[in-house]
């Protein structure tokens, strides 16, 4: 085992990645992440019906509630596989524990890649051996970069701080480019953590700031087969215990949303040739529904998307795609502002400088604000605009 | 009056298509159909909250089952206008109605372009002079040319057939490439036919047969604030009148049925940078609500969409965006066929010939067949890919 000096490590926490030849031309595509110790666990898995085997599995294992590795591979997804795919994942796992020397419902797993065909389970297999030998407390990186698919660039993020008298760090992976849909998790995102807290707790704490970041951008609508969001809280740290209604529950809570928040805005600007990230802000609604409805009827709006990635400032798209949402609204009370332009308002456009919106138009951030006038309940978006490469890279995926 | 040759004209029937300045380059984009007669009306229209101020208009006239010209501008939408778009709308009305000496009452209107922007009243208002003068029994191709947007060719339709005991002839026009969403009409339909029939069973047809045709279609499910399908029955033929529940009705009907599913095939083959047809059946749902959801939330899906404009055999986005609809189903009597290639089938892939694959994905026409094994019922949803050339076109719209 290396020990190197890297600003992405957590006390506890070995990683690795490697190539086993599932991607082409040595591209590292099997990872895992190990914690020393049997680590608190919890997840949130996707809704979809056609839920990949490995997950199928974890959902199992994750109410145990403890873990202490997950084994990732890029290249295949293992869904829409069936019971042969669920053998091909448990063949994995058990060789795994065998590897690792830890009991078999420890092990978690995560597929990536292409959905209706077979995991190549010789190649896993036999590079479980050099995975595991090569694990390092300075590996994150390698297992995050094991993990990419269409990704242009690794995805991590860290914070630390003082939680219940200790020092504790929280570091997240994530893997994601297209295929995000909220109430969806994530695609893949996996969270180590050294802090002690109580299960119960966690999956609280988790659940909630999921909600919050992960559940609120939207790539391309599509919601995959395999999104998977896990955190490993392996207590290391010997804090004082974080259990329910707690003041250091609250801090870490919200270290834990900055992660996620970190991550969740490098996937989106990292969706399929993105080219500008999109925030969808919706307030003055009647529901939280309501709101989340006429954002997400903006943010999966092709027209709206390609309009942002041609610099073309057709606002009235945006109004469109909202009167197409299906919440009832009183028109004449809805306001929209893009970037620091007010164009729409009493159900007319507003009188403003077609120049000044153009400008905002060609910003690689751009803050779309709805407001509705009809409540006080909000709901925001987080989302990349629809480019020629979104187009390109997802009709050449599988072949 | 012009009296021409042409395959496309219906008995009292006079139309005609000019250019008034607001498209480019002498573009026709100003178009009027005209009943010689006041004749029977029906109408869908979008169920945008922003609904443009001709088709709210149009609304309240409707109301009184009878209408006698409909005038139509391209290169203007005015939506998301307000009060000062519909009081446009309204001098437009006026002005044609004075032109063509008959109630304002029963002047229709239609207007397709970039949302958010005033009409151009003046130029609409100076054209109209010529647009009535010109009017003629072949004019049917030049007022559809005139409402043309980012359409590729026009798209008219026309039947001839005895009904009762006299010949009927059933022609439509439409207008449509982007932006067409179920439960929203189309884009802009007019339908003109000579038959005699009564209000209510006009009506009842047409509101059946749009949903059996317009409301199937899908290419990239953004739902317009001005799509409009209008009948105009001016009873010249004589015939028997049409009743409800009469085998002539029922003759009507199919004949209808075949205009609009022509033109409905028209406009989705022409969808904006499409390259292929695509036709998604479910069949075995437990109820036609599932049946819908199940094939729009396939038809939606841009990465399904974007493997077929890859020709990239990518099965599992089918599958995957099935399971992402939400709607219950048993996975193991899921069945997935695409052409004659079974692909999938007892949640498993099925051992096919990939090359065999690749060639149904090399098509022009691709026919997907699920069936859900839960049910009796049924939906079809045809759909288009998507290509580069979608996202150049809405890119580059409105500049």
């Amino acid at each position: 085992m290396v020990k190197n000096k890297t600003k992405f490590s957590v006390p506890g926490f070995l990683a690795n990645g490697i190539s086993v030849g599932i991607k082409k031309a040595d591209q590292k595509d099997l990872g895992l992440i190990y914690s020393t110790v049997p680590a608190k666990v919890a997840a949130v898995f996707t809704k979809n019906t056609f839920k990949a085997p490995p997950l199928l599995i974890n959902e199992e294992r994750v109410k145990r509630g403890i873990a202490q590795a997950i084994i990732t591979n890029s290249g295949c997804a293992n869904a829409a596989t069936g019971k042969e795919g669920y053998k091909d994942a448990l063949i994995i796992s058990d060789a795994l524990s065998k590897q690792l020397n830890i009991r078999e419902e420890l092990v978690l797993m995560g597929s990536t890649g292409v959905i209706g065909k077979r995991l190549p389970v010789k190649k896993i297999e036999g590079g479980i051996g050099k995975l595991v030998k090569g694990l390092n407390d300075a590996g994150i990186e390698d297992a995050e970069t094991a993990m990419m698919t269409t990704d242009k660039y690794p995805k991590i993020a860290i914070r630390k701080g003082v939680v219940g008298a200790k020092d504790i760090t929280i570091c997240g992976i994530a893997k994601g480019a297209g295929m995000i849909e909220p109430n969806m998790a994530t695609l893949l995102t996996y969270v180590m953590t050294d802090a002690l807290i109580d299960s119960k707790a966690l999956n609280t704490v988790f659940h909630q700031a999921i909600n919050s970041t992960f559940n609120s951008i939207s790539v391309d609508g599509c919601m995959s087969t395999n999104d998977m969001a896990i955190i490993l809280a392996n207590g290391l740290a010997g804090n004082n215990p974080l259990e329910k209604v707690q003041a250091r529950l609250q801090h870490f809570r919200e270290m834990l949303t900055d992660v996620l928040m970190e991550l969740c805005q490098a996937v989106v600007k990292d969706g399929e040739g993105a080219t500008k990230f999109i925030s969808i802000m919706v307030n003055g609604a009647k529901s939280k529904s309501d709101a989340r409805c006429a954002a997400y009827s903006i943010a999966n709006s092709n027209l709206v998307k390609t309009a942002f990635f041609g610099e073309d400032p057709n606002w009235g798209r945006i109004i469109s795609a909202l009167g197409a949402s299906g919440i009832s609204m009183e028109k004449e009370k809805v306001v929209l502002s893009i970037g620091d332009v007010l164009v729409f308002s009493q159900n007319s456009p507003l009188d403003f400088n077609p120049n000044k919106l153009k400008e905002v138009f060609q910003k690689d951030r751009i803050d779309v604000q709805v407001d509705l006038g009809g409540g006080d309940k909000s709901y925001y978006v987080y989302t990349s605009d629809l480019s020629y490469d979104y187009v390109k890279i997802n009709a050449e995926y599988s072949t």
